[in-house]
């Protein structure tokens, strides 16, 4: 084979990405080299930075650089809500969405018994303790998945025990959405669901 | 914003990647940093050692970590045959065919007037020396494209001057192809360029 060893080495490299496949990793490595090689290195730099330094908040078990992230540390949220989420992804949305300023938990993972994942592979006993911390509310913000559901029903036994105040964040139709074209399922648990607007 | 500036370093850094906007790096970084953060290190070397260690071979102006690359160096290639792509990439699929045993000359880009590339902006000076020395033939293998086809007909008018044989890779229907479902163009070129098979 002609190919440079760096060359393949990257190539292979660039496979440990999600949704990278050898064709991929190809033209991405041919790309930073005919064109981007200042990219590449800034790339490099930044994976080796985030290993080392990326760990997880010891409050809300997010990533974060500090034992305490910003967010935990922060003066100008709620500290009596408490939102649990699966990912860090959720919670960017959450964020990104404008409409929660208070606490974070998340889990990073969720009930999934046929991955091989049960409740003591979640940081549960983490989430009570920080949930016994002066919180008022929890609000469970795991996904609508049968995981999710699952996790939501596992977490809100949990506290509820405990006298913990629990609420699930709303199903239905999303907005700008059309009776016509939303799945079966989802209308079935807007109309059980339904709000009284009047009277 | 609550993302370690690391992680959004990461992912803002993953987007010299060709084809991985915002959400795909946010997935990719999330997904290094939970599962795979060996595959991050190693990725992040690969990058490093690629961009210092590899050039373009003198003789084909392929990608190399030597001066000369391995297969313009090797003894069991046609020396005879000159074989000019446009690309790498190209190469690559040259040798997965299996069908060429000759030598290379990696043009690096094509003759696009409409991106400001012009016969100045490819190594026309090197091929052409490369082509005087003891070649026989050079086979035109640049793209059937617009662009590539106006660097075959430019190139093989430079090399005729010089009294150098010059060929260009067949076109036609691919293997397996079925004249209903071919596109026009290619359906008259295969006419335009039949084969004498009998008589």
């Amino acid at each position: 084979m002609n190919t440079p060893s760096a060359l393949e080495e990257m190539m292979a490299a660039l496979r440990c990405l999600p949704g990278v496949g050898p064709k991929s990793a190809q033209r991405m490595a041919y790309h930073l080299l005919q064109r981007d090689k200042s990219g590449a290195l800034r790339l490099a730099q930044a994976l080796a930075r985030a290993v080392e330094r990326i760990h997880h908040c010891v409050k809300c078990n997010n990533y974060a650089e500090e034992e305490i992230c910003s967010l935990c540390r922060s003066l100008k949220r709620d500290a009596g809500l408490l939102c649990v989420v699966e990912m860090p992804a959720d919670l960017l949305m959450m964020e990104q969405a404008q409409c929660y300023r208070g606490m974070y938990f998340v889990l990073m993972g969720r009930l999934s018994p046929l991955d091989g994942v049960g409740p003591r592979d979640l940081p549960l006993d983490r989430l009570l303790r920080r949930a016994q911390e002066n919180i008022g509310e929890v609000i469970l913000a795991t996904n609508f998945t049968v995981e999710g559901d699952a996790t939501a029903h596992y977490i809100s036994t949990l506290l509820a025990a405990q006298g913990i105040k629990v609420s699930r964040i709303a199903r239905g139709l999303p907005v700008g959405g059309e009776l016509e074209y939303v799945d079966s399922g989802t209308l079935a648990q807007a109309v059980l669901e339904r709000r009284v607007v009047t009277g």
